[in-house]
């Protein structure tokens, strides 16, 4: 049971398979330097690498297979003096073989093995970028038009349906998450700085060596939606908006964000717009369990719920299908309903659009809806966050109220009232089952 | 009082004047795609465009001076909507002004304003490297070969010189560290993990919103220098080495090491090992007092009282100068002494040895001497660390048994029995003075 060698072997077998043409080639990624080169970032592997490889470890790698198959590992062989650094390490054809591949070699021949058919698709990374450049004679601009189109849908289509393995490391993450939430909660406290609520947040992440799936947001200024910087006071009358996800032993990325009333002291707006962002968030989820309906009809199914609750509240009016058609909801939620979620927070987001969107379609140019990453039609397998927000963003709202901006579906004067609210979001990782959906977790 | 605009403008000035030629084009750090692009590492602001601006924060931005003096501050000028996701940031001219930088411009405009002139130090990062050849038209790797190499001087001159705000953030960061290595300590108990004394130790520089100078390094396996990862239990009988900086709110780095035996049970052996490296750093601080000393100085003191030590406890033999000179303590210290400590953990390893080396000299061949960062003759204002070790390495006895290496002075059957001893290290950071020099903190 679990992620093991025999599940990495037949990833490639699959992609071999679906992908035909030349060799397919895949590099680790490399230590990225931070103000020097010996002095890193916590290393983090590529996560298409990982998938197919299991080597969570491994740096200036590559994998490379062949048209008919046959499996090569390339690796940086270490100095011998490198042991006083790093200890021993293994060799590469015992790096091969944990990830069964039958093929090992040193780095400095895979530039011979490669041609210009060779598959491969676009780095994110300048440092990947410069790499492959150089081991195929590309520019580092002209990389984009030589990568391969169908390798890259093969190995979205490849990662967006998860198994029952991947499906287990990832409620694992969002347990170890649920621990991060719980200690920062006894945090609490009025008086007390975000950053001291972080130090909460990371402790049982640190003892357990799990990295982030991103930088935690830990703020009392939810209105930013990706709020930098831990330097506030928690002060009565506020929100507390953390968002945070550990990943698991293998990579896999947990994203919870749970919002708290400050000391848990709970105003009547604040109970008020939480229950919005709550029945938005209820009514995403039940879209979700709907045979047929994508990401898209999830996040108006969620809109439009927050807006009957907005309207409720004095906050919106008028015909609410036409409000939400026209994105009039998007001064209170600007953003997307969710995004894939796997090896990455953002599942494959390093592989663009073709991720959330099926091949033909694109996004919307309206606002908050061109923040939507995933609209696709949702497919068993597929494992995806839900997270209506609501927030007051003052200089959104001065925007939108001087040019009279869909006046008809909003109440100005009532928003005005809410300008020093924040913002509340509530999030969960959902899974698209045979059957409907279900919460993880 | 503090680093402020006025301090900032003073260093450009003074880097201006020591430069003559073309316009001095310094780039900000970018941020840096951990597996996405919009998923970056914690940014971290490049040390010498902090040096020169105090501008911590600031991505994707150049200074840039012209040959008149001129200073213009080029920024990458934020989208409008983006306000949703940072909140209110400051305009170009008021980031300017902040540096006490007369011009801002977008950075859109920074390459009209570059010439074949332009000087500048080579990147890096990666990304940084793109960056400055798209601007000057260079390709990657055509970058190093234009660079200043008289502006990469300067800026080591100026930077190697640390004045008394400097030497006040450096004390401040080390108190936040000392503050880490006392909440570290308190797990020092039997059965605990690695990664239990790392979240310790984390703690109070989380909640001081404190980026950390490098990795902390937190072991039982002392032996290998550069331990990743926190997976082993502290059991009686090992040593625990904690090697770790935070840095001050300017960025400036401290860089302690601290070894202690497991629950605070010390055996003779401990004792003895550690009381050789606590005379060993004694020897190289007395030596950093001396004026007209060199780091090499500092080095070879600390080695021969190292070898002094263990010759005392049956593990060197014979004529204990030759010894070092030989190398022979290279095999438990293989290691250099200390390094350049300021606005990097390793001060300006990307400029290269030019800052640990005078020009015209070159680093040792020797194995251990060939990793000594520093070895210029010191002068008042420098501030480097003192950092011997003795360490076990069972791969290095084994090679060098083999070989029968330096068998004159190595008693191999004697160090045989201390295969599994793991490492210790004691780490402080030294100013010089005008009179001497003073460990900081």
């Amino acid at each position: 049971m679990g992620l093991n060698t025999a599940t990495f072997s037949q990833r490639r077998r699959i992609l071999r398979q679906k992908v035909e043409g030349g060799a397919i080639l895949i590099l680790s990624a490399t230590y990225v330097p931070r103000n020097y080169p010996a002095e890193v970032y916590p290393f983090h592997q590529d996560s298409t690498f990982r998938y197919y490889t299991g080597l969570n470890d491994l740096a200036d790698a590559a994998l490379l297979i062949s048209e008919d198959g046959t499996e090569t590992l390339f690796c940086t062989t270490p100095d011998p003096d490198d042991v006083i650094w790093t200890g021993p390490v293994p060799t590469n054809e015992e790096l091969a073989a944990m990830a069964g591949i039958a093929h090992a070699a040193d780095m400095s021949k895979l530039a011979a093995s490669l041609t210009q058919h060779t598959l491969f698709v676009k780095p994110y990374d300048g440092h990947l970028a410069i790499r492959l450049s150089t081991l195929l004679g590309l520019s580092v601009t002209a990389l984009a038009h030589h990568e391969s189109v169908v390798l890259r849908r093969a190995i979205i289509d490849q990662r967006n349906h998860k198994t029952a393995d991947e499906i287990a490391e990832t409620e694992e993450a969002i347990g170890v998450t649920k621990l991060m939430l719980a200690a920062a909660e006894t945090m609490n406290r009025e008086g007390v700085r975000e950053a001291d609520v972080l130090a909460a947040l990371m402790g049982p992440a640190i003892a357990r060596e799990r990295a982030q799936a991103f930088e935690p947001i830990v703020t009392v200024h939810g209105e930013t939606l990706h709020n930098r910087g831990y330097a506030s006071t928690l002060t009565k009358g506020r929100m507390l908006v953390i968002d945070c996800g550990a990943e698991s032993p293998n990579g896999y990325c947990a994203d919870l964000t749970r919002s708290f009333a400050v000391a848990n002291v709970w105003d009547d707006r604040q109970k008020a717009v939480y229950e919005a962002v709550a029945l938005a968030q209820k009514a995403g989820i039940a879209e979700t369990a709907r045979r047929g309906a994508s990401q898209y009809d999830v996040h108006i199914a969620a809109c439009r719920a927050l807006a009957g609750a907005l309207a409720d509240m004095g906050l919106m009016r008028g015909d609410l299908d036409e409000a939400v058609k026209a994105g009039a909801h998007a001064l209170f939620m600007p953003h997307g309903i969710g995004h894939m979620l796997g090896l990455d927070a953002h599942d494959m987001e390093n592989l663009g659009d073709d991720v959330g969107y099926a091949p033909g379609t694109s996004r919307s140019t309206q606002f908050g809806l061109n923040a939507l990453r995933l609209a696709r039609t949702l497919e068993p397998g597929f494992i995806l966050t839900v997270e209506p927000g609501c927030y007051f963003i003052p200089e959104l709202i001065d925007r939108w109220k001087a040019q009279r901006h869909l006046e008809a579906f909003i109440c100005y004067d009532e928003v005005e009232k809410f300008r020093n609210f924040g913002g509340i979001r509530i999030e969960d990782d959902v899974l698209i089952t045979d059957t409907g959906s279900r919460v993880l977790g």
